[in-house]
């Protein structure tokens, strides 16, 4: 869901994108390139992340370090990698916990897996919905940046305006990821209390 | 610090204060009750957790569990325990870590310590500037409220009203202070890109 939604947007501003599964047949892949278009294609993880100059990793945080071993180090060597994922395991039911957090964090974990890709991880904090289109809440609110290679934030957060990011927080390299995976048990705990996932952080100062 | 901006909030609210500390005689307790007068008084753990109807844990969470240990469990029990403790542990240096997180919380651990006592986890998401004077910051910001005994929660919201809190936010049971005290990590990256302690989170719908 996360994949199709920022894919979907990335064709809306005029890129092309090609959605990467563990095999090229992937149905839902299939059924977006055929919603999508001649910008639109599907392949596996590696055709995928050969193709792409921009890489974003929107599988679930517990498949992702295999999805990009899939992906291949070659294919993603020298590139920018979008971290969006949570490293939150659902399979002892609700609330998850985190697979890692405290004095390590899923985005380290990639980033010392590949170390010749510029990890950079974001708009993990929020519902899908709200990472492509922050206008639908009323008043601004924040997006979070963490990552080792100041070039490769500066194309990020221009990716992000294209999404109509107006306030980036820069929170640092990229062992600030620390910081925004473990919002994610407030995040849950808040969309059972409000009810709804269309809510996001705001940094008041 | 803590302690002294609650404490000095309370007396200037009209309420009676007991500062505790391990020793009767803390050199910074007794400063603190020269400057507040006859409202104020000071006394070991013990002395304070008697004395008061309304406890708040202001120590060091690294410190909580013993320091409520020499409160004493009788003079906790049936009580309700404002607790604003995070459990970092700074003997690495910097950044801190968490000494229990995910799975877990300080809140839990007091509650489980304490079973006769009803424990609030609140205020420990923000510079204690803040905890007593949200207006500080120029637009309106959350705290967040975790504990199991709602007569209490609603006590502890009245009290959050007295310091000037419009918009508090229930997570529900004590496991949510997990979320809350997993702020921590992204609270303290915050401070260093921001530059400032004082801010805070809002939750923006």
């Amino acid at each position: 869901m996360v994949g199709a939604t920022i894919g979907s947007k990335l064709i809306e501003l005029g890129h092309d994108v090609k959605m990467g599964s563990r095999t090229a047949d992937n149905p839902k892949a299939l059924d977006w390139v055929a919603k999508e278009g001649t910008k639109a294609s599907a392949g596996t993880f590696a055709e995928a992340s050969a193709y792409g100059e921009l890489i974003f990793n929107c599988t679930s945080g517990i498949g992702s370090l295999e999805a990009l071993k899939l992906a291949g180090e070659k294919n993603l060597s020298g590139k920018i990698l979008i971290d969006l994922s949570n490293p939150l395991d659902f399979s002892k039911g609700m609330p998850p916990s985190l697979t890692v957090c405290n004095t390590d964090s899923l985005g380290e974990q990639i980033q010392r897996a590949f170390p010749a890709t510029k990890v950079v991880k974001t708009l993990n904090t929020m519902n899908c919905k709200l990472m492509v289109n922050p206008s639908l809440l009323p008043c601004e609110h924040d997006v979070f940046l963490s990552g080792n290679d100041a070039q490769a934030k500066e194309q990020v957060k221009q990716a992000l305006g294209w999404f109509g990011w107006k306030t980036i927080i820069d929170l640092g390299d990229i062992t600030t990821a620390r910081g925004a995976e473990q919002l994610l048990p407030m995040w849950i705990r808040l969309m059972g209390t409000l009810g709804t996932a269309n809510f996001n952080f705001k940094i008041v100062k």
